[in-house]
């Protein structure tokens, strides 16, 4: 039993907690208490925080980039700012591991110190604070990956993807909670439990790096990298009006992360920025783009960023665009808001100049699905299970993850190599279809932020994971009880679909946000970066507040 | 038994030869007979065939394509005189599967009636005879890929570079034999036996893409595409004083080719160009990847053939080049006459302005083999072993395929992960060592071309497919019995080293091809081949003659 005075877990699980509060309690000036945790925590930190620290952490990261790299403000004052809007993000959402006050304030301070010195920045991102989901190893600290049984690891190195970061004078100062197993589309585990949506209490965050999405979300941080492999870096940028770009796989670095299952190829775990606005996606595109990471990960592509215009332009000068929209899957209809956000920017699209939209017909989504939840756990579960069942009274294995697990299938080499052979003719249909679009514009998922509990349709970011296109999403709006009513007459097309819709209750989702996805081809990163700018910009993105 | 009244195999072995001969016989005009097959069969042409067509197929095809694609010479022309020389080759040296005279006869004709016709041809490689290795599926042939369990498998379509070779213009016409499963550095199955080496019917003319090798060899093509996978395509050009070229993996397409094992991803198949010249190695890269694959086939790197120089220049305007010089793996001794080619090589660049030598320290060798051998057959051979058992009287399964089969270790998706997960260590601490030079020579093999039945070592060539280097192999010179004489006190190092020492005995090398290898990092295919272009002009290779 987990209460047993034998469970190792309860220990492990208040030793973290404990060490968590500890960081968090070191941050200086000390946060007021307060009582009480509303429903929806976002405008909290306007009550506590001063106009400055407000100002800073709500700042565009690529303007704080601009003012610590010229010598305008100083790192230190911006750290101050993010750890006490971090450390207040987690009293409000539980999204944080751990803060690292002391040697956040060291290295700002001394990266202060080298541009008073020189005269000029250490590196593209000077004195910028940075998050970091917790299974991304930093020297020294846990890597726990959200296993109880690997409470005591702890990483040796940095992962590559730090080291580039810190050479380009990044400061790190808050790492973050992901889910049991890495594979949910929320953010629980037996360490620390949910972490709650910013906007609504009763809503998820997301997951995998759910801790990321909920911190950057409370503006606790303004720029976090996290991991994903069936759409979970996606899911938390969604849920809480963020940017979240998945790259194509084997363009950013991915060594020194810890998760069961890396050496998985079936579908290739990927790395990538979720941020506050869509410069800061480019600001760590370009950065570790720059540093030629494949010299050290000799499995990377060596494309480097390309910022020149991927897309054409009419005679008259405006870039073209050809746009897919698909509202639906054709498996699982999304909810009201969700139809809404993508019609509006469709509406907003219609008739501008240079832009064209074309319906999109989904190709057996639900087959794609078949095929990737099969990958998933290739080995039968096998790694997964033994992660999990590692400890002497083995953890409590929590419901989404369990719902992913059983969908195991096969389980030899050759299983394997059949499901990768589907994989490879269905990718190859796809890329047919895909030939008359530039970008498809899509449903994030099929609900905004999900109810706690109830993530289980992975199809709308997943879908992208077995093509391996680069994917963004992009906050629109937030539900509105008033306008999102349910459809009365809608008559679900399977089972899948009648779980979803009956999940949906404008009143439970009220504030929670509502993102679009826009898809590419493989390897067309810069040219959907350049799309959605593009996007963005005509429409007048986004169309809600989310601070 | 393989001779009892119900083994399918001599009935299936029959019908595939008589079907052989049958295409043969169909060349016109006929060749005469000849009796007794001499050792050295590379001058048997000279004596049968008419001086034009000699000149025609001992051509460079950079400049038959410059002819064909100026209307210069008629296709018709070029492919009789190809037809021809491959079906004298054929009898010489056992390469060929079948030719297509009357399919190839047809579409010369129409080829040279469109030029007539619209002045222009009809793409890069207009009318130009290209030889391909079985696997590699031509729609209504054949595609047994050596196993006789699939001797009725017909290829329902064109492979993906077929369509592309065929798009620009060039001409099918012989198809050329590979070894039972595919993985052997030799060429032998149960349908056709041995294809023997055009210089020296004692030695193998090496595999899988054996047939290749002795076929362009023997100049009865100048330009072919093979397989590989642990280093088969080099092997066979490096055995016939010819240029191979193993590209980075996900470069050239490989949609369409029948073999085992195609869905492994722990050592990517690639497919690539074996020539006469180097010229012809760059005229299939330049025509596929101007196709842009990566629309067809996804997995492929949409990196486009750059014919910029990738070079840096002294400011005197020489090109910069540094060698590392490898003579020696570590594992095995080469014989002395490879060894004598690197060193002949070496020695011709000291000095060479703008190029620069360093000793190459080789580093886990023998390990790289522990990994490389060990991700083969990663299922534990379960997927080659039902291939091969697929009869109701298995074919005999031959020892040098027996031998790599043997090496299955692990056979669990776990396992697999763990040789990958070692896979990646491997290539990291390799790439970090690269650093320092541009291009790694180094020996093609442990020896000339091997005597049959005896080409068991794959670290010189597989090396390069553990790390997914591109790597190219380039004719130098023949063994010379008077000067290659073996070392009398050489103390082998371990089994391995003493199995390749004690089968050194220069006389039997005799006239043997002897070729270098030139390496670069993965994605630098491009400087590889300019590279070994400018090693070629500043040291005036080769130094035999190979016609």
């Amino acid at each position: 039993m987990y209460d047993s005075p034998n469970n190792p877990c309860p220990v492990i699980a208040k030793r973290a907690q404990e060490h968590r509060d500890a960081t968090i309690a070191a941050v200086r000036p000390p946060l007021p208490d307060f009582d009480g945790l509303p429903q929806d925590s976002s405008q909290v930190p306007k009550f506590i925080l001063t106009p400055e620290e407000i100002a800073i952490t709500e700042s565009d990261p690529a303007d704080l980039v601009s003012k610590l790299t010229s010598g305008a403000i100083l790192s230190r004052t911006v750290t101050v700012a993010f750890l006490r809007r971090a450390a207040l993000a987690q009293k409000l959402t539980n999204c944080v591991t751990e803060l690292l006050p002391v040697a956040a304030l060291e290295r700002s301070a001394k990266l202060d110190r080298y541009f008073m010195e020189n005269g000029r920045p250490t590196g593209p991102l000077h004195g910028l604070p940075i998050s970091i989901q917790e299974m991304i190893g930093i020297k020294g600290l846990t890597q726990n990956a959200g296993y109880m049984a690997w409470h005591d690891r702890i990483a040796a190195e940095n992962a590559h993807i730090i080291d580039i970061l810190i050479k380009a004078g990044a400061v790190l100062y808050a790492r973050t909670t992901q889910p049991q197993t890495q594979l949910q589309l929320e953010t629980s585990n037996n360490y620390f439990g949910d972490t709650v949506n910013p906007f609504n209490r009763k809503l998820t965050a997301g997951g995998s790096p759910g801790g990321e999405g909920a911190l950057i979300g409370m503006r606790g941080s303004c720029l976090g990298l996290g991991t994903e492999f069936g759409g979970s870096l996606r899911s938390p940028a969604a849920n809480n009006g963020l940017y979240g770009f998945k790259p194509t796989s084997l363009r950013l670095p991915t060594g020194g992360f810890m998760a069961s299952m890396l050496a998985q190829e079936g579908i290739v775990p990927v790395v990538g920025p979720l941020s506050t606005s869509l410069e800061g996606v480019k600001l760590i595109m370009q950065t570790v783009l720059d540093s030629q990471p494949w010299d050290i990960q000799p499995s990377l592509v060596p494309i480097p960023w390309r910022t020149e215009s991927q897309l054409e332009r009419l005679p008259s000068g405006e870039k073209c665009l050809k746009v897919g929209v698909m509202f639906d899957d054709g498996v699982v209809m999304p909810h009201p808001p969700v139809l809404r956000a993508i019609k509006t920017v469709a509406d907003a699209l219609t008739g501008v100049k240079g832009i064209e939209l074309v319906m999109w017909k989904p190709y057996r989504h639900d087959w794609a699905w078949e095929i990737t939840s099969s990958l998933f756990f290739c080995d039968g579960a096998k790694e997964v299970t033994e992660d999990l069942l590692a400890l002497s009274e083995p953890e409590p294995v929590l419901p989404l993850a369990a719902d992913l697990i059983r969908l195991t299938n096969g389980g030899t080499v050759n299983s394997m190599w059949d499901w990768i052979k589907k994989r490879d003719v269905y990718r190859g249909e796809y890329a047919q279809l895909w030939r008359d679009v530039d970008v498809l514009l899509c449903p994030a998922g099929p609900s905004a932020a999900p109810l706690i509990g109830t993530a289980k349709y992975y199809g709308y970011s997943s879908q992208w994971n077995l093509l391996d296109y680069p994917a963004v999403v992009a906050p629109v709006t937030k539900v509105d009880p008033k306008i999102d009513t349910a459809d009365p007459n809608y008559q679900p097309r399977n089972v899948k679909d009648k779980e979803n819709h009956e999940l949906y209750n404008a009143q439970e989702y009220e504030a929670a946000p509502v993102s679009i996805q826009l898809v590419a081809k493989r390897f067309q990163d810069e040219k959907l970066i350049e799309a959605m700018d593009l996007i963005k910009e005509k429409v007048g993105l986004p169309f809600a507040s989310f601070t």
